[in-house]
């Protein structure tokens, strides 16, 4: 027989938030990479905050952490509802992006432990930065069972070590179990997933709202255009007989601007990166290079507005006479996340007071990786100061955390009530 | 009594411009750079062809080397009107740049050499390209004795090795002087300055004309700017939202680009080099650094243009909502050449039959100097294939270069059948 679930306050939630962001603290800042000394030593202490709590923490192959009744068993037989978020942060990262998910999802599961119903199952992702490794949601592709055996070899950091050995570090230290992919199936498979996260985007902040409710996660593509004109002198060369790349790239730079603000939101464009060549006061560049990345929710909004950019870059390379090669380096697909969920959300929030929006989210999220996988799947924003994300200046008021972290709950409450599983 | 002048064909210049080639040579390409062994046997070269041809070279303390009639005494004492231009290249430069002015010195004095008049002497700068050292027209500085003793230590190349040094080798060569420059003055006195050059631009080859007789040497300024924003995630932060430092770089290149246009020729504007930071897909620019440079013939034009720049990136910056600060890295004063030299000049083209159009030159040249100095000075172009200069691919016809060197050596005599000096 469980001891009873616990009533939380705003304090239990922030003082976590506080203790979690010590590990791997740089001051300012959290550099807090999956299974470095710093990660292991934060999800040793969630482990131990669980078992305080009246929980069990129970870690898969990967490292992803289960926080659960103890009643419950996590062995792959048993269907839950999961909510948390990852453990991992970006190189000098802030506070909350991810910890506040994870510290969330232990105090719900903590909260609703031993409750009649669906059970309810805290958990924390160990990879979902990219910061370390590059393999892409590593911890919520391996929290569903969809990694191979070989990714372990290929997948390596800067360092040249490899996932797999990385892992072998955090299994001696008892943050990863010892089973391996193939064998493995989720330790619980995952009824509906909540997510609660930071925007790390200025909206709710500037509309003044406490919540957001996220349809959809924008999908993107991501092209590098290379320019080749006339590297010429820059004093003997009239504007008329020059083919510039660089003003090539400007006005590039501006069409996409414009291309994404013409269609609106939740379209999003960005150049990110800029080079001309040979980089002298007194050449015309010759050639460029410039990243170029648009963004949107919708499957069919993302490829007309791919198309239109590919057209207006060809158009203001033809009229200046130059070359370009424009080559598609990375995409990623629109993810829908569940319309049920979120409406459930909204009725949480209007019942409780809590003023919301429907949005998009422009970042991936673990949420991504279970939607496709087909899970019905929900993220929840809470404000971030200025935006600001992946950064020590990420900041987000206790209040407004405490605000969506009741929204997460009385939502997770009503879903376990409803029985299932 | 001197032997007699020689009448030469264009196989005297174009052989002589192979040979020259040869020194240096990188293949492809020519890298003779002030003081290096190439340029030291290039100018032995010099010499040895001289004597070949009837004439002296006498080297001053700079290594810049004055062909003349041994008759003639170079001791400061005599004046002259010179004609040349200098020895050294770029790295990896063409064959003409420079070399073409030196070749055709040479062989307008030995053709002039001992006829009753004004003294013609070839010079041929050592350094013009600013490509080993930094110095800035050392060799036209140096031919007319504006060199301190301080400047000789002050001045290094890449390497750490100061002017004093490198001369040192040229000097245990014989290839330049063993004078100091507080104790010099310029061995021979220049009345007047011929420089023949290529164009290094693409104007008479786009209008199919013989000659460019060259009015002004642009001035320019230089800026550095840098423009600072809000670095912030791509997907999360909506155009609405952003202060993107990347596109307002972008949209200051393109007012450079419109100002110059619209301002017309000959002014020009180059933003040459560009980068944004962090430099990543999904972060929009916080800061972005650009290069901009103005051209124009006339100060008071360049001075509206380069207020106009300041004012057009400052209100693209404040309308963007981005921190701004420009910084002047360089200028140079524009520079009349001599007005009655070019009648002359434009007159013999007609008396020739030979196509020609005055014009600016965006390039500075060692007539910069000597005009800046009060010598009256000109210089006159050939066409460069496509512009292209600087390069391995820079190449002008026999045929043109020919015709350019009859023009310099008519000018030449009747100049000194006029007397003087």
């Amino acid at each position: 027989m469980p001891t009873a679930a616990r009533e939380f306050t705003a304090h239990d939630l922030v003082s976590r938030l506080e203790s979690l962001s010590e590990f791997g603290a740089t001051h300012p800042g959290v550099t807090r990479l999956v299974y470095d000394a710093s990660w292991r030593a934060a999800h040793r202490w969630l482990r131990t905050e669980a078992e305080t709590l009246g929980l069990a923490g129970t870690p898969d192959w990967a490292g992803n952490l289960f926080l659960h009744d103890p009643a419950f068993v996590a062995d792959g037989s048993r269907a839950a509802l999961l909510v948390g978020s990852h453990l991992d942060s970006v190189v000098r990262g802030g506070r909350y992006d991810g910890a506040y998910g994870a510290i969330a999802g232990l105090l719900i599961a903590a909260a609703l432990r031993g409750a009649s119903g669906t059970p309810v199952v805290g958990f924390v992702t160990a990879e979902e930065e990219d910061s370390r490794f590059h393999g892409g949601m590593m911890g919520g592709r391996s929290l569903l069972g969809g990694v191979s055996e070989d990714e372990l070899d290929e997948v390596k950091d800067a360092d040249g070590t490899s996932w797999r050995e990385a892992l072998a570090e955090a299994r001696a230290d008892g943050t990863a179990a010892a089973q391996t992919p193939d064998s493995s199936r989720p330790l619980v498979r995952p009824l509906r997933v909540l997510e609660l996260h930071i925007e790390q985007g200025p909206v709710l902040e500037a509309e003044r709202l406490a919540l957001g409710i996220v349809t959809h996660i924008a999908g993107y593509r991501r092209w590098r255009a290379r320019f080749d004109g006339d590297a010429r002198h820059s004093g003997t060369t009239p504007m008329s007989h020059r083919r510039d790349a660089l003003v090539c790239s400007a006005e590039v730079v501006l069409a996409l601007e414009s291309l994404a603000r013409e269609h609106g939101e939740p379209a999003v464009g960005t150049a990110g990166r800029i080079a001309a060549g040979p980089g002298l006061f007194n050449v015309v560049p010759g050639d460029s290079d410039v990243w170029l990345e648009l963004r949107h929710s919708d499957h069919a909004a993302l490829d007309r507005l791919s198309r239109e950019l590919e057209e207006r870059v060809a158009a203001i390379a033809n009229r200046r006479g130059l070359t370009v090669s424009m080559e598609l380096v990375s995409s990623q697909a629109p993810q829908p996340l569940d319309s049920g969920l979120a409406d459930r959300a909204e009725s949480v929030a209007r019942d409780l007071g809590v003023s919301s929006r429907r949005m998009v989210s422009g970042a991936a999220h673990d949420t991504m990786v279970t939607a496709r996988a087909g899970i019905p799947s929900l993220l929840l924003f809470v404000p971030s100061r200025a935006g600001i994300s992946h950064s020590p200046d990420e900041h987000t008021e206790p209040e407004a955390l405490w605000t969506g972290f009741r929204v997460g709950l009385e939502l997770c409450r009503r879903l376990q009530a409803e029985g299932g599983a």
